[in-house]
C-alpha cells in the first residue's frame, strides 16, 4: 500500500473512527440545565412549534442542518458499492459543509429497493433538516429522485453531482469564453459524457445563453442524435438533428469541449480539430480526458480546466455547495431555484476577477493569481467565497420568492 | 408566561437555535487535510468497507452514533403533536446521550403515512447508525414498529419509553421489595395504565420473577380481565381471570402499585387498602398518581418513587438509556436482548447499595444517601453509572452472543 493510501486510512481511523461528531451547544451539566434541555422545560418549544411550525427554525438545530443523503449507487468514480461503503464520502461531504460554511451536516445512507422507496424514505425524514444535499446517486434515477423530492419537500433539495458541478463549470466557462473573446450563445459545444453532471451542465449553460442546437453530447455509443432510439428521456433532450456520429466530427470547429467521462478520452488529434482559441474542461477525476501538459503541447491558444488541484483552473464543487446551502438556509428558502443557481454562477465568476490576498497565494502555493487563461475560477480555499456566494444566493432567494424570511440585517457584510 | 417557561424558550433559542451541532473530529484546514478527508483519499476507506462491512466501525462515525427517531405521536405527556414539534425533545435526548455516555446522537423526525411506512423508512436508513433509539411513539403501534425493526436491522433498536422505563422501574422495585422484605414472585401487583411503558414494565418484571396472574393491569375502562372483548393483542396478554373490576378491588391487599397513567389517579383511600409495607411507584410526570406528601401522610410503612427530581427515588430513564447503548455499541451488538436488559437492571440496582461520594451529595443537594426507603435507585448525576451499566450490558452482550466483538481490554475500568 502506498504511503498516501495508508495515510488516508489512518486519517479516518485515528484517534477515533470517522470524521464528525455531535456536540452540545448548550450547557448540560447541572440538574437545572437538564430541566431546561429536557423535561420539563423542553415542553415549551414543543408547544411553540406545534402552534407555528416556523418556530422550529428558532428553537431547534433544523435551520442550520444539512443532510447529505445517498444510496451509494455512484460513489465518486468507484461505482455502485452500496450505501454503507459510501459513508466515508458522505461524512467527508458533511465535513466540507462545516469547514467551508459552518453548516451542521449529517450523512444518511439509504438502503432501498425501488426508486420510489428511496424518494419516500427521504421525504419522510425531511422535517428533520433545513436542507438536503443528494450525493452520488446514479443517473438516470437521480433526475427522477431529485424532481420528486423537490415537489414533496418544503426545504431545499439539491443534487450536488448535477448542479454543484454545473454551477462551477458554468462560472469557469463563462470566464473562459470572455477571455477567448467568444459568445456563449454562438459557441459550438461538445459534451463528452451524458450522465447526471453532463446533463445538468448543459441545461445550466442553456439557461446562461447557450443554444441547444449548438450542443453535441456523446455517450458511450457516440453522438446523441435524433435518429437514436436508445435514449432515456433525459438524454433525448439533447438529441441533435445532425448527421455527425463521431467525436472527431463534432469536435471539428467546436469552441468548447466539456469532458465528464473518463481518462484520456480526448485524443490530441481531436483537440487539433477545435476552432481557434478553444476551451477544454477535462473534468474526469482524478484522470482527465486529456492531460494538461499534453493538451498545452498540442495547442497554445487553449484555456484548460480540470478537476485536479495540481493544475490551474480546478473545477471543484466545493466552490459552490457549502455556500449555496448557506445562503438558502439563512433565508429559510423553500427550494434552490434557477435564480439562485445563476446568482451562484455570477458570484463565483466575478470573484475570479478580483485581486487575491497574499495569504491565499501562500495557501495555494503559487506566485500570482491574475484573471486570465491560468486563473478563470477562484481557488477552493479563497476565504471570500462564503460571503460572496451565500449573499448572492440569499438575495436571489428573496428576490425570486423562494425565501421565507428577509435577508438578516448586515448579512455577510 | 412564567419565568421558567421563558427560560426554557431562551435556552433553546439563544445564542443559536437548538441544542446540538455537528463538529469535525479530524483536521480540515489545508488542501492536504482535505485530500485525505475527501477526494482522493476517501476512496481508501470506501474500498475497505465495500470489501468488509465491519470496517465501517473502524473508518466512520457509525459505531458511536445513535439515532433518536420518532414520529411525534406521543410527545412527553403532550400527546400527538407531529414529528416537527417533537424535535426539541429528540434533540434533548441526543443531548442526554452525549452528556451521559459520550455517544454522538442525532434526531430523526419521521413524517409517515402508515405504520409500515414508518418501519420501512427507519429500516432503510439504519446503515447510517450504530444504534436506534425509538422515542415518543404511541401504543400500540410502537410494539409492532419496534419488533419489525429489530428483525430488519442488524443494529440495536430500543424503544426507550418501553424498555428504559421498564429497566429503571424494575431496578428500583427490586430494591424496594428487598427493603420491604417481599418476594417479587409472590407480590400482588397493580399496574394503573396499559400503554407502552406499562406493558414493558410488566413484561420485564415477569422476566425478573413476577407472576403474570398476580398482575392486575387497568386501562381507562378499568381492570383488564379475560371477559373483555375490547383488548388489543398487547393488553390481552395481561387479561387476568378475575371477577375484580375496579381499582379499589384489585389494590386491596396489593404489595405494589405502579402508576404510568395520569395525575392524582390513586385516591388516598385506595392506598389505605394496600398490604402492609406497600410500594408505590407513581410515575406520571410531572404530576404523579398521588403526591408523595399526601401518600406519606396516609401511610408510614410506604416506599414511594415518582418521576420527579424534587422527591426521593426518581425513576428516570436517563439512568439507563445512555449506558445500555454505550455498552451495546462498544461491543458492536446486533441487538439489545433480554440478557442485556436484565444486566442493566442488576447494575443500576446494585449501585444504589454502594456509598456515594461527597461530590454527588453536593450535586444532589442532599445531606445523605443511604440505601433504604428514601434511596432505592441511583441519582441521575451519579458519575459511576456509565461505567457500571455499560460494562454490565457489554458483558451480557458478549456472553449472550449479541456482540460482534469481545470486550475491549480494560473496558470501563
Amino acid at each position: 500500500m502506498t504511503d498516501f493510501r495508508q495515510k488516508a486510512l489512518d486519517y479516518h481511523a485515528l484517534p477515533t473512527p470517522g470524521k464528525i461528531s455531535v456536540e452540545l451547544t448548550k450547557p448540560a451539566e447541572t440538574s437545572r440545565d437538564l430541566a431546561l434541555a429536557y423535561s420539563p422545560g423542553v415542553a415549551e418549544p414543543v408547544r411553540a412549534i406545534a402552534e407555528d411550525p416556523a418556530e422550529a427554525y428558532k428553537y431547534t438545530a433544523k435551520g442550520n442542518m444539512v443532510a447529505v443523503i445517498t444510496n451509494g449507487t455512484a460513489i465518486l468514480g468507484l461505482g455502485n458499492l452500496g450505501p454503507l461503503a459510501s459513508k466515508p464520502v458522505m461524512e467527508g461531504k458533511a465535513l466540507l459543509f462545516k469547514r467551508f460554511a459552518g453548516l451542521d451536516s449529517i450523512d444518511i445512507e439509504v438502503n432501498h429497493r425501488t426508486t420510489q422507496d428511496f424518494i419516500n424514505t427521504v421525504a419522510n425524514i425531511a422535517d428533520t433538516f433545513g436542507g438536503i444535499n443528494l450525493e452520488d446517486i446514479k443517473a438516470p434515477e437521480c433526475f427522477e429522485i431529485e424532481q420528486a423530492l423537490i415537489e414533496r419537500c418544503d426545504i431545499p433539495v439539491f443534487h450536488d453531482d448535477q448542479h454543484g458541478t454545473a454551477i462551477v463549470t458554468a462560472a469557469g466557462l463563462l470566464n473562459a469564453l470572455e477571455i477567448q473573446g467568444k459568445d456563449l450563445n454562438k459557441a459550438q459545444i461538445v459534451c463528452l459524457g451524458a450522465g447526471a453532471a453532463a446533463i445538468a451542465c448543459m441545461e445550466l449553460l442553456i439557461k446562461c445563453g447557450a443554444q441547444r442546437e449548438h450542443i453535441y453530447m456523446l455517450d458511450s455509443k457516440g453522438v446523441i442524435h435524433t435518429r437514436r432510439d436508445d435514449l432515456n428521456e433525459y438524454k433525448a433532450l439533447f438529441a441533435n438533428n445532425t448527421d455527425k456520429r463521431t467525436l472527431e466530427e463534432v469536435i471539428t470547429g467546436a469552441d468548447v469541449f466539456l469532458g465528464v467521462s473518463g481518462p484520456d478520452l480526448l485524443p490530441p488529434d481531436a483537440l487539433k480539430l477545435m476552432a481557434p482559441n478553444p476551451i477544454v474542461f477535462a473534468c474526469s477525476n482524478p484522470d482527465p480526458e486529456i492531460k494538461p501538459d499534453l493538451a498545452n503541447a498540442v495547442r497554445d491558444d487553449l484555456i484548460m480546466a480540470t478537476g485536479r488541484s495540481d493544475y490551474p483552473n480546478q473545477v471543484n464543487n466545493v466552490l459552490c455547495f457549502p455556500f449555496i446551502f448557506r445562503g438558502a438556509l439563512d433565508v429559510r428558502a423553500r427550494m434552490i431555484n434557477d435564480e439562485m443557481k445563476l446568482a451562484a454562477v455570477e458570484a463565483i465568476r466575478s470573484l475570479a476577477k478580483e485581486p487575491v490576498s497574499a495569504e491565499l497565494l501562500k495557501a495555494a502555493d503559487i506566485d500570482k493569481l491574475e484573471f486570465g487563461p491560468q486563473y478563470i475560477i477562484p481557488k477552493p480555499l479563497d476565504p471570500r467565497l462564503c460571503k460572496r456566494v451565500a449573499k448572492a444566493v440569499a438575495e436571489a432567494a428573496v428576490a425570486s420568492g423562494a425565501a421565507r424570511i428577509e435577508l438578516p440585517k448586515g448579512y455577510m457584510e
